[in-house]
């Protein structure tokens, strides 16, 4: 169990570097100054969970207070900068990073909400916030309509892994760390799969047109 | 009163109901996917009441606990993407909800923000901020400047109904019920009458630049 | 000690006062109506202080329960409405102004952020984003990507203060009011002598394209 614990909080910095290192590419395209890279990198890593913490009042948030976080965003932003060409055509490793800290802050999202003590809504809706919450930011300060609600598989995602751990803890008889782990998996399988096919969810505004059309 | 109290909730749940169609169809008219009309709408809909649940303590905030209010949203969401042709149509019916829904949300907002013991500005300030605060960020999102610091009677409207609350619950002589009765009615006239007469507030940019072609 | 603290305040409320008015000035030329030139400014001069708040567990936001910010921020709006063109030739006292606001911002927000008892860092981030996030709201709130994330040294010069509050609090053997003059006056020499040599922090996507035409 400690050594899973431990497993858990390497892997969560592991999404926080991932997480950085596309708000940095995404600011250093905007030519924002190295402030503002830095600014967007930690936010997208860090804003989804400092959302959920003040949601469940885990004050101050983990991402402003652990030192560890600060310096996986700064230092993912650093490598950005300095290689920025490489980072531009390491498009897939950065993708496949980008799906662990999806599936690692949706689940890890849902399960402090639990330990906060609130409701199964509660925790799935934060979960998918924290794993979602620094990317919506990040467009939103960028001046662009957030990806996420407009294409692909990725809240989805979230939603899915979120739920695992929901209705996994209510099931007293499977081990926790078994919940956690399918969760993990599930949710990275599905982001993944959604990334090779193309998966979308349907665009009811896209659809009706095409109707239209014919 | 315990009738009158089951009112106000399923008046509040209708409110929820009306705002989730109007960011529902705001939503859909910009070709979200699925998961970005769902998100939209629930966000129009609990916006503003997490956002004052959050500055009044009351953690975790009722729009992620209650199941009755993430209920309300996604079947506005869903009828309103299913029937959107109709729903276009029907945008008098869907203003005068929307006109109940910001009455309900400023008038319970303040009184929300009374019963954990905030003063009075901090009444009036969240009252404004549940009734309004869905639906900047959802401008926000959907990248756009919000709509009620342009024009409108609105925030107006919302700011009046908490300003009765504050007022009418200081004069203790006065029932709770008639104050919260007449906020409502106060804020609802007031705002379809500004619908009706299109009343605008004064936007001293135009008022000046409309001197200077004199 | 209580008369600084009194000149602490004093000076706060001048800070609010400075920040209400660009905020107002900015929402003026947008063409918002009053309201919404009313709430951008209060965003801009509260907004920060809010965030703060809710993330040391200051509830509720000083910036929502002390009527003397929201005075100086209205008293600043109706000033700067009726005076517009005024307003806008006095660009260098405004400039002068948002420093004092800055630096005061960024020294009052660490400090109040290590007086709740969080740490050091908590303290710096918190710093910062009392001093300019009002500001990023009031741009995400106008649809423009905010501005001190492009150029200028305005985040770094809070960056300053607030490191210099942490660290000379640690220094027990320095008396807390030379702690807090020097860090606001070295933030605010800081902010002018940026604005005064136009220094900006190195734009990392500029110097790439650059390099590139060489």
């Amino acid at each position: 169990m400690e050594k899973l614990h431990t497993l858990y909080y390497v892997l969560d910095l592991a999404g926080t570097f991932a997480f950085a290192i596309s708000g940095a590419a995404a600011a250093r395209k905007r030519n924002l100054d190295l402030f503002g890279i830095c600014a967007i990198a930690f936010i997208v890593a860090c804003g989804g969970g400092i959302i959920r913490d003040l949601c469940i009042g885990a004050i101050p948030p983990a991402g402003l207070t652990n030192w560890l976080y600060l310096g996986a965003a700064l230092t993912a932003t650093g490598l950005t900068v300095k290689f920025f060409p490489v980072v531009q055509r390491l498009t897939r490793p950065v993708l496949l990073f980008d799906a662990v800290g999806l599936s690692l802050f949706a689940v890890t999202g849902a399960e402090k909400a639990l330990h906060y003590g609130h409701n199964g809504q509660v925790a799935v809706l934060l979960g998918i916030t924290t794993a979602v919450g620094g990317g919506v930011v990040r467009d939103v300060m960028l001046n662009r309509v957030p990806v996420i609600l407009e294409k692909e598989i990725y809240a989805s995602a979230a939603l899915l892994g979120a739920l695992i751990v929901v209705v996994g803890t209510h099931q007293t008889w499977i081990s926790y760390n078994f919940v956690t782990i399918t969760a993990l998996l599930v949710c990275f399988t599905f982001r993944l799969l959604g990334l090779y096919y193309h998966w979308n969810l349907p665009t009811p505004g896209e659809t009706t047109s095409d109707q239209e059309k014919k």
